[in-house]
């Protein structure tokens, strides 16, 4: 007998296509109902063109609009925020949280404009204004009136409004490493393009989750603003130095996926290998629907106006039903997996082969 | 660590009220989208007050418009059409369908209004005509135009047409034994009562399947037309004698739940304990969604017209999304389980204890 866990993410594939289904306008709250009944993502292309958003949000009217407004900025090496990093004093893994620094908004534009003539290799920091606080209410209310205060037909289908609508703006080089929300995602493509490599949560198996400890780049104490590395020239100009890892030992340690799609022979489980990562790819313009639990990663180019823009809706999942307890049902079978010694093989007659 | 399978069950109903949803009137297709989109049932109450069928059926109607059609009818000796039969000789069970005759439907429902007055133990028969085949648009065509040709918020949420419709006819004595359906069921009761008992898919594991070997009841052939049972009287009309069950040693054996939720101690399995069997009556006019793979027990009492009179509709299953490949997974958890020997408790340092 295969085990269950292939048959689970085999089987799901032959019931669903691995491709992400695109429509070619906004669905009805009734059709989107059915794609959220089979927790399934399409794509509208061109979905957005009507928002004065997309019509109106290029650099000099965003400086306009925020001015010298203070906006939080995540800071790290690599583009790297939320993410697994590899401590190497003891070979383990840290979920890492960025650096945050508040700066006027021009000048955080500014540096993100600038980061087309960096790379990591150049020693410049990547910033990434992502909050994820519903912080297009808040931080960026100026900008809010620019995009509607809902998508209808998740409102209409769902029975609720949204919970958070987030504002992200950054530059090539950051990454958002696979996780999963539990949000229905409604994300918007404003400016630049996104590539977004998306898991089922029927594929948990595949993405190695492992409970880790905790911790967030700070910069290094002893190198200060002055310390300015010499390659990086303009492009560290958050004169804030070194960033090093800082475990935080007291914080609950906390279940991260640290199989990545685009590395898929590193980190692997028994199962990795079933895994068929859905691809696609969002323009200016473009909607995607990311349904709840669905793991994704996230990786971004700029465009004409020297960065990415995006905005995403968030509406609470549905517990209802038996998605979630299935979905917790595979984890504690994988979990069992794990933790299942191996016995020898059980001989006719029930004596334990070499006991 | 609680096994997966109780962890499963109990937080399936954690999340999900263990009773059936009540509505006042039928929902919208986009409503009815939301309760598709999280498998639960609901009751409608007095949700086909307005049909044809519900103003017209009473007993003179129906033989004035069968006349002497022949219609299809089940026959077994308690009421158990395809139920699970204790086989006496060795102790194992057989899914067991019924005999079947063809009469002329008003000798039918003269049976079926007789029967008020037998009970198993008087030694009649119990016919139902029950044959889920499509039947009110076929055998039953002349009723059809009592009824709608679809359920409007069905047709138009699932985006197809009624894949069957079909007619129930029975007496207080038939019951349907615990099973389930691949079709959305929307289930209308026009004349007496239902009591339905539920179960959802998740509770696989309490239900106990098993893979039987299948029969069928017949008329035993020494007996013959004659032998009618004294103690019948005007209760066994059908002349066919007694039924014997007569195993069908080719056909493919069948899995089928064997636990009743009626009577919860026998035939049990480690889990189930764990469910909880949602109970709700459908009387006179009422219309209840059953969801797709969720086992069903029925009960039945005849009306003031002295007959059970029901009509249900079937819509195929969306296989897309994550739920039957995790049922299916749930099932070959459960069935891994079976199959586990019980190994010795492990020792720390690996020696396994008694060996």
């Amino acid at each position: 007998m295969t085990d269950p866990l292939t048959n689970l993410v085999k089987t799901y594939h032959e019931l669903n296509a691995a491709v992400v289904h695109e429509l070619d306008e906004q669905p009805s709250a009734l059709e989107f109902m059915r794609h959220v009944a089979v927790n399934r993502p399409f794509v509208v292309r061109q979905a957005i063109r009507d928002w004065p958003a997309f019509q109106k949000w290029d650099a000099n009217y965003l400086r306009q609009v925020m001015g010298r407004e203070e906006v939080k900025v995540a800071i790290t090496p690599l583009g790297n925020a939320d993410a697994v990093v590899e401590n190497k004093k003891d070979d383990t893994l840290v979920f890492v949280e960025p650096h945050e620094i508040f700066e006027p908004f021009g000048e955080f534009l500014d540096s993100i404009q600038r980061s087309s003539f960096c790379t990591t290799l150049t020693g410049g920091h990547v910033k990434y204004a992502q909050t994820q606080n519903d912080n297009l209410r808040h931080e960026y209310a100026s900008l809010s009136p620019d995009v509607p205060t809902d998508v209808p037909f998740a409102r209409i289908a769902l029975g609720q409004k949204a919970d958070a609508i987030n504002l992200w703006i950054g530059d090539d080089r950051s990454t958002t490493a696979l996780h999963k929300d539990n949000y229905e995602n409604i994300y918007c493509q404003v400016r630049g393009e996104k590539d977004f490599v998306l898991l089922s949560p029927v594929e948990m198996p595949c993405v190695n989750e492992q409970v880790l400890a905790r911790g967030r780049y700070v910069p290094v104490p002893s190198a200060g603003a002055a310390t300015t590395s010499d390659d990086g020239g303009d492009c560290d100009d958050s004169g804030i130095g070194e960033l090093e890892v800082q475990l935080d030992v007291d914080a609950e340690r906390v279940p991260v996926a640290t199989w990545d799609p685009d590395e898929p022979e590193k980190r692997t489980t028994a199962w990795s290998h079933l895994a068929k990562p859905l691809r696609v790819t969002l323009r200016e313009g473009d909607m995607l629907y990311l349904p709840c639990f669905w793991y994704h990663k996230v990786n971004q180019r700029v465009g004409d106006e020297g960065f990415v823009c995006a905005v995403n809706y968030w509406y609470d999942c549905s517990f209802e039903g038996s998605s979630f307890a299935s979905h917790s049902f595979a984890r504690d079978v994988y979990l069992a997996e794990q933790r299942r010694p191996e016995y020898p093989e059980l001989k006719v007659g029930g004596e334990t082969e070499g006991a």
